[in-house]
């Protein structure tokens, strides 16, 4: 079994968008990216810490948004749209995200559609997820783009090959079986009404777990010398974090496996930035 | 095995229809469908008569704009899309649908864009298709919908089902997958590149047939009892129909088997009024 190391790939893939935002730059164009926090969630603000460090050493504007409401309210669903509504209509602004978890009866497909298509980096609104059911150009969720940069970087064929996507989120499960699908797999959409789980997860050449529960993909799931992708990352008591797939068992039956830490996570931040600069240059065509 | 009778959920569902739009008309809301026509298909050109003629049977006006160019030229993008937004604006219009097939080099996911989501009601903006995938109240592409009408009138419970959708594409394949996984199944889509594939339709519970190849899913690619649905409407050489399925070698084996004739495309017909009265209802708080 070999690590697939999403370290290195995210080291390339943030070289890459350094010098585009750097070109960016030099015509005058500051590549910006807009985080909107509205609750204050502990794991979130380190996560929006770590977008922000990242986005800020590749050359990119981070502009973070924390909406408050004074206690016990919470920030409600006119304010966030509010500001995502300013925030698309900003021409200083390129990319968009808002972060999860959101107050207690928002939803984020309800959110979504309040982010500019051009400036939806993060893949949030509904009409980013058609336009890619749809084969069209458009932002797909960061991790779900991320699985797909993974393993477009491997050597393997996904034409024809047996592709298992456990989790039916939109965020991750559903983009990442549209964005296999286009890349002419044959995918199963697996989830917590599945019969015989393990089993259906056998049959994959390419498995890709996004359930959200610590090391559930068991050796049993998993046929010899397959690609597993671990979207999961389950934090631990002592304050690391866990992937969905039981890593100690797994790893002598998979062909390739990414750890969690340092597999999906650190490609999806780069991903975020690569959609920033990307949102960026499509300013000087769509304004 | 038993044949799903298609023509008879198709009467059921027009008699709902008809009494929704006596409804209306008796509040003064006359429930309208336009269909664009970009071309000169003799298919299309008889398969509209009968949108026509079944709309206006159930009391819903249909209006059909067929697009003419002067010869040798045909109906360029920039006319169809003046179109669709002309129609989608105009508050007497509730149903908007674009007819295939269109000009060379135009597509459908390129005009769908230009129908207002509200009035989509054969399910062809790119937006309406990214509601169904987050599971937002939406219309589905009608044949889409006509499949999961018919199985949900079936005694036969989807949640952790085996389903298999042979065929990906954005009006058929990806959309009644997601139906299918918003219901719970366990979702499968092959296509061309998809290897056995035989012996992946096998594993179905469900079987969806939407690949538009004469007779091709034989007995070897079906579990005796299962429930397949046929989405195949291929023309025979004597002016028939007939399915993807190869009706005598199935229906040995299948426990439930549509017909072609008679079994999606009547129920197909009955949405797209379905959808177009729902569509005259929205009006009234959306405007």
């Amino acid at each position: 079994m070999s690590d697939i190391d999403g370290r290195a790939v995210a080291k390339a893939l943030r070289a890459e968008v350094a010098a585009e935002a750097a070109r960016l730059r030099a015509e005058g164009i500051v590549p910006t990216l807009a985080v909107v926090v509205p609750t204050d969630d502990e794991g979130t603000a380190w996560y929006v810490r770590s977008i922000r460090k990242a986005a800020e050493k590749e050359g990119i504007d981070c502009r973070v948004e924390h909406l408050k409401a004074a206690p016990p309210n919470s920030v409600g669903l006119d304010e966030i749209v509010a500001k995502l509504q300013e925030l698309s209509a900003d021409p200083a602004v390129h990319g968009v995200i808002c972060q999860t978890p959101l107050p207690e009866g928002v939803t984020l497909s309800q959110v979504g559609g309040y982010i500019s298509p051009f400036k939806d980096v993060d893949g949030a609104n509904s009409e980013s997820l058609g336009r890619l059911a749809a084969g069209l150009r458009t932002f797909a969720p960061a991790t779900a783009a991320a699985v797909l940069e993974l393993l477009k970087r491997e050597d393997l064929t996904l034409e024809g090959a047996k592709a298992v996507v456990v989790g039916r989120s939109t965020v991750v499960g559903k983009p990442a079986a549209l964005l296999l699908l286009n890349e002419s797999a044959t995918v199963t959409v697996c989830h917590s009404r599945t019969k015989d789980l393990a089993a259906v997860c056998r049959e994959a050449d390419v498995l890709v777990a996004a359930v959200g529960r610590a090391g559930m993909i068991g050796a049993d799931f998993v046929k010899p010398g397959a690609t597993v992708i671990d979207v999961g990352t389950n934090p631990t008591e002592d304050g690391g974090l866990v992937g969905d797939v039981d890593y100690e068992a797994v790893a002598p039956i998979a062909g390739r496996l990414t750890p969690v830490p340092g597999g999906v996570g650190p490609v999806t931040t780069a991903l975020l930035l690569r959609h920033t600069v990307v949102a960026a240059e499509l300013t000087k065509t769509h304004g």
